[in-house]
């Protein structure tokens, strides 16, 4: 129910003519971030809005450095009317960082999910005692943020998160096997890297998955990846599902084969002892493919995805996996002759999860545009 | 965004106008169905909508035969304003069929979920030439309707739905191997019962998910039945999820253990291998609550939700499951310490998949009532 509609006088309808503005700021934002770089008439024929309202959605757009005037095309009409506009160019950013069992990294990237500073070590960082990781990591974000504000000194930073291999809730990290964390409060640590913004954690998988859907808007797909540990997520229509706790997606603890190997989980069998790093070590990638395609056929007869998206490792691997994988889905899916399932290799290679831990204040200032006129 | 709004003049004025009567419509059927018998002064308060405006609703909704004035309580005031409301008593009506290996049957309900009338038939129905099976259901739906048509001269179909224990797309039964169809144009066999109204085909544990989020109202839950196979549907916020082909929560294939029992959909270690009728007659119970707990643990690992109800034979047997499963739950979900799962039997025991099947044009139409002014 997007609507352009006539100044209302009644508080109410006040009320309701700013909730329409904001859609309609959403509406542009959301057409020109997938667009690129796009002229504001095909925003208007894209969104149902009329040109006079998208021109005055664009220049407060611009004017909150959301949008701006891209190149004009080579050829073609002169002045502003035909010109295209695009996401600004590191006006406003997200502070992602990551913490893994070997290494530390942080990033700030802009509207568009472009790097404009990365700090990365490499190093041994699991260890029950978390405290000294963490100030790692904190030191680490401070110089990298220090970094993106020196080379843009307007720079607004709209919020820092955290990526971590484990539980999260509220901030705290609830269990991360791989770190030998438990019950580790997190944001607390890292509230003075910037303290003016939000803090948030998440989930390593989750977040990887949330770059992924950047890289491929609006899509439907399950994500897993594999490095030391295996996790993922359930994308609809470009939102990462979270389940009733947010502790949707742990795919590395699907039953493969209740038989198989303990896991530090307390059960035994489960994916991650086949397609997590030591299943890698111990496995032929055929016998991997095998048990990928077992846990991965009881997800999709679970939630029902035409799309499987691998990352991490075993995205690296997928040539390999493939085969064997595809053929134990074909056999397993109930539906699978109706909805056979498509198994790509994850198209954000390089730190996924960090990158999406950056995204993610980002991205949802970008679904509110409106938070960003008071910023 | 539900607000009272002064009446508008331009088209999309109007246009908005409409939205909104129509969304305040819902709002005011969702709270009275939900509420059972309720005054105008609680809906009006549970809604946030004026007095005015959810008395001037309610005239509409009377007129509509949506609801009804409900008999006053024995104290308190007298006249009109006073009366409380509710759903209309058989004024509104669906009609469900089912067709299962051993049974047919047809119920005709109203908007409150109650029967009107209730055909069943007993007898061996499987068969791969589908004819004789769905000429049978679709004369028992006809004397199911024409009872309750008898009963209530003025009742309103709203539309015909057909559950079957099989995948079904677009009215079409694809596979049901528990009756021994492929490819079986379902609909079409239905559409003279009442030629009027639209004829939809179902998934039989989707809808009696549906029959069980009907008496659970705005819940999330995973559900699990077993009769002769196992289905499945996950319900979150009252919705049943399809996927993205409607094929999802097929739970009876999710692995239990690829060195298991081969399966009739061409997989081996199936969970309906183990939680089915055939699994049911060969193992003891523990065997099958711990079968069942090992699938569901799979399937709680993906979806995180904090409630998994039980239904059909499996309902019925759940005391002698509930222990060996709830084991499992507890060893094999990751999330189970800070997230634990609540195993219930359903509350909808007698043919929830043809209550659900009834129910489903009813819940779509009170989901909208503007449709049901024009009835």
């Amino acid at each position: 129910m997007i609507l352009d509609g006539e100044p209302r006088l009644s508080p109410r309808g006040a009320a309701r003519q700013a909730g329409l503005r904001s859609q309609n700021l959403a509406l542009v934002v959301e057409h020109v971030a997938r667009a690129g770089t796009v002229s504001r008439a095909d925003v208007a024929s894209a969104t149902g809005l009329t040109r006079a309202t998208v021109s005055s959605l664009v220049e407060v757009l611009i004017e909150a450095r959301v949008l701006e005037w891209a190149p004009a095309p080579a050829a073609g009409g002169v002045g502003r009317p035909a010109s295209p506009v695009r996401l600004a160019v590191a006006t406003v950013a997200g502070l992602g960082v990551e913490i893994g069992a070997n290494h530390l990294c942080a990033v700030v990237v802009d509207l568009r999910g472009e790097r404009l500073a990365f700090r990365e070590v490499r190093g041994d960082f699991a260890s029950p005692a978390p405290a000294a990781a963490l100030a790692s990591v904190a030191a680490l974000a401070t110089t990298a943020l220090a970094a993106a504000r020196a080379a843009h000194p307007d720079l607004v930073l709209l919020g820092t998160t955290l990526a971590v291999p484990g539980i999260v809730r509220d901030g705290v990290v609830l269990d991360a096997p791989r770190l030998g964390w438990i019950d580790v409060d997190a944001a607390a640590a890292l509230t003075d890297v910037a303290p003016d913004v939000p803090v948030a954690v998440g989930n390593e998988a989750s977040l990887a998955a949330l770059a992924e859907s950047h890289a491929r808007p609006a899509s439907t797909f399950l994500y897993i990846s594999g490095g030391v540990g295996v996790g993922g997520a359930h994308v609809v229509d470009g939102v990462v599902q979270g389940g009733v706790h947010g502790f949707a997606s742990e795919l590395g603890h699907v039953v493969v084969d209740p038989a198989g190997p303990d896991c530090r989980c307390g059960a035994t069998g489960c994916l991650e002892q086949y397609a997590g790093a030591q299943g890698l070590a111990r496995l032929a990638p055929s016998d991997v493919g095998r048990a990928l395609g077992i846990g991965l056929a009881s997800a999709v007869n679970v939630l029902d995805v035409a799309a499987v998206v691998v990352g991490g490792a075993l995205g690296d691997l997928l040539p390999r996996l493939h085969d064997a994988l595809t053929a134990e889905l074909a056999t397993r899916v109930l539906a699978y002759p109706w909805a056979p399932v498509d198994v790509q290799r994850a198209q954000v290679r390089e730190l996924p999860g960090l990158q999406g831990a950056a995204l993610s204040p980002v991205l949802a200032a970008l679904a509110n545009p409106e938070s960003l006129l008071r910023t």
